[in-house]
């Protein structure tokens, strides 16, 4: 039985769940692949921390040259994070000849175009199916099983993080603060989750989805991005009262006008599968022309369910798939077609917003006022009497342009009757 | 460009939505395997039917020869449903050099192990995708996304007409006989719904499930099965009153016993994601040693979704993405392994059983000594006051074996306290 060589570079926490499937189901890798799969090198600077995994003599190593240098390794699993040693790296494998798969979503998101023109001119592959959604094979769902379809959109909690910190406040009634305490208590949140909790994470990921599924070539910073760090208790009640629950959203939605894309916390309908996605899961709804709609739940992070998907593209890579795929799937390139994306100002949507007014007739008609100048009309208001001189005041909004909300919401916020702390969400369309 | 040339047998519901793609949107199949897809050969009996589809000149023929001799087409999609013919037909197009895709569950689960041995024996491949969930993509999650793990149970609704039946039933209080004659009117139930309603479809999507996932070669016939022509709607209502939905689930469960396999309507805790399909969607729980949870809703039936599934084939069948697949999955091999399947007896479950009783001293002492005297202890018991000199007794026990619940429902009865109607079904446990 021939053998593959397997290289590992970086051996934190997916590393480490990556070494202990090659390593303690080493039966179960060949027979998925009907070859012998060796774990040749795992590279990485810190050579001592125990990561409770048995490795044979001579594998762990900080010399990544070693990986380059051998010949007999054809894939490489490249789990450096950050941007900027991770492309040097991702460069230095593919020029070697390696085969790469990877699980770095902000390495895709800020530098896919290089890297894939760079593994298309030598003629390797990249395969990342864990850098979007950790366990859940929606890379492959999209790229490859659902191919037939148009798609036409794609709604998605895409960071278990936010999800965990908006399920936790809805259910325990606790505020933003306590929760983040909470979930990086448990793991959950790193000890710095801005990259999480702003929004960030969420965009990368659906940079990537856009390319795969639309051939959106777009900057994920050009995302407009809305954290759930601008989430308010007041605002979980509000919704709960109105019917919806509050959910990270992530969305990329096709019409003939382009594709508009954004990522915000936004109210969605009680009952409905997104509503319903609770604790640190992630998921995805996918909507093609032929195959309706598709939902998509499972965890998004963590060792085991990220070590899935990319053992599952380590597996497809030795078999051959993974290269076929690749070949023929021209992402990032010029052939793909490129989707036109939308001016964010343009994009429609109903709105939700909350503002802490004072208590005195004329005030409703003020703020009504200038929604009415800006073209936006009222669906509902709530507005119940709370016995301070400052009182809330919510107004859900008819379909209306994010530009026009955006400016109406500042020129609200402005006015002496409005105190601090506004609030404005989307409120998530369920679509037919 | 380089051009593959298709044939297709059968142009009922989903060929005609097969050809609709091939031939409608040319330019996708292009972008996505780098080739030219030439749809050449379709082939069925009904030559005049109109279906709405523009066909080129001399492209449908009543006449299979004409693919078998044409050996540039090098792939068929065969949609001929039954397993006498389309078994033929199957081995004649593996025979004749062609790599087929198919939906025919009934054939794979009956003719699974000679089709699949013949295919490896002539090096041709057979894609599956349809043929389990329609338009969800579990084939290719189970077989290669998730392959990095040991799978330890999955737990589906794969019948959409029973699905649509039971949540018809539940939303609208509408008995059973009333709701599959409003399914066949809306096209969601064939005129003799037999096989979907007894459990037979979802018993031979499950023997290929159990294949792709645990290696189990098991003859479908061989799978408990109870149908949801079995269901009240009085067991609706305690259902719901007890905390629960009933669904049909098709459930595939490994443990150190075997693995254990059944088909039968269930009551399953609200709120659950099983217990929230609703209408005619398909849904699998899956659950993999290492990506823990992952959950798959959609369409499992129709003419749009399953050609989704088809072409998904398809296109992975240019590629030459599903001759990897087959050649390394070894299906129906006896490399495979074979995961030795559970006495169906020896399973055990908690049941809920509902029965007819005289409304006397004594009844409910000579009911729980036959459950006591099998071994099966009570968890609770429903018992309205309905003004009858016959009342209804829900039951819900602890865990047993299904032998023993079997043989002291069948005991019980035969008491002549007992009146028509009794009922046992399963109750879903929710796994940790």
């Amino acid at each position: 039985m021939e053998t593959t060589k397997v290289a590992l570079i970086g051996f934190g926490t997916i590393g480490t769940g990556v070494a202990k499937i090659l390593l303690e189901h080493a039966d179960r890798m060949q027979k998925r692949t009907g070859r012998k799969v060796e774990l040749t090198h795992v590279v990485d600077l810190d050579l001592t921390t125990d990561r409770g995994v048995s490795m044979p003599e001579g594998v762990l190593t900080d010399d990544l040259q070693r990986v380059l240098d051998d010949k007999e390794v054809t894939v490489a699993v490249q789990l450096i994070g950050g941007t900027d040693q991770a492309r040097t790296v991702m460069l230095q494998l593919l020029e070697s000849g390696k085969d790469v798969v990877t699980a770095n979503k902000a390495l895709l998101a800020q530098h896919g175009e290089e890297l894939f023109e760079r593994a298309r001119e030598l003629g390797q592959s990249i395969a990342f199916e864990a850098a979007v959604a950790g366990g859940i094979p929606i890379i492959a769902a999209i790229g490859q099983s659902l191919a037939a379809n148009q798609f036409l959109s794609i709604h998605a909690i895409l960071n278990g993080t936010c999800n965990f910190i908006l399920t936790e406040m809805e259910e325990k009634g606790i505020n933003y603060s306590e929760v983040v305490a909470e979930a990086q208590r448990l793991g959950y949140a790193e000890a710095d989750p801005t990259m999480d909790v702003d929004g960030t994470d969420a965009a990368q990921k659906l940079t990537i989805l856009a390319q795969l599924a639309f051939g959106a070539v777009v900057d994920w910073k050009e995302i407009p991005r809305i954290g759930v760090d601008q989430v308010d208790l007041d605002d979980m009640h509000y919704a709960d009262e109105l019917g919806y629950a509050i959910r990270l959203l992530a969305i990329a939605h096709l019409s003939d006008a382009g594709l508009e894309l954004h990522v915000s916390p936004a109210l969605v309908e009680k009952g409905t599968l997104l509503a319903d996605v609770k604790g640190a899961f992630n998921a995805i709804r996918v909507i093609g022309d032929a195959v309706g709609r598709v939902f998509f739940q499972g965890l998004g992070a963590g060792q085991d369910p990220t070590a899935s998907a990319v053992v599952g593209d380590l597996i497809d890579t030795i078999v051959g798939r993974a290269q076929l795929t690749f070949k023929t799937s021209n992402l990032w390139s010029s052939e793909n077609g490129r989707a036109p994306v939308r001016d964010p100002n343009e994009i429609e949507g109903c709105y939700y917003m909350r503002f802490n007014v004072d208590d005195r007739p004329g005030v409703m008609a003020e703020l009504t006022g200038v929604l009415g100048s800006h073209g936006i009309s009222i669906a509902s208001v709530i507005q119940h009497d709370v016995g301070r001189c400052s009182v809330p005041l919510v107004i859900m909004t008819h379909r209306a342009s994010a530009g026009a909300v955006a400016s109406a919401f500042a020129k609200i916020k402005s006015l002496d009757c409005v105190h601090d702390d506004s609030v404005c969400l989307r409120v998530h369309e369920r679509p037919e």
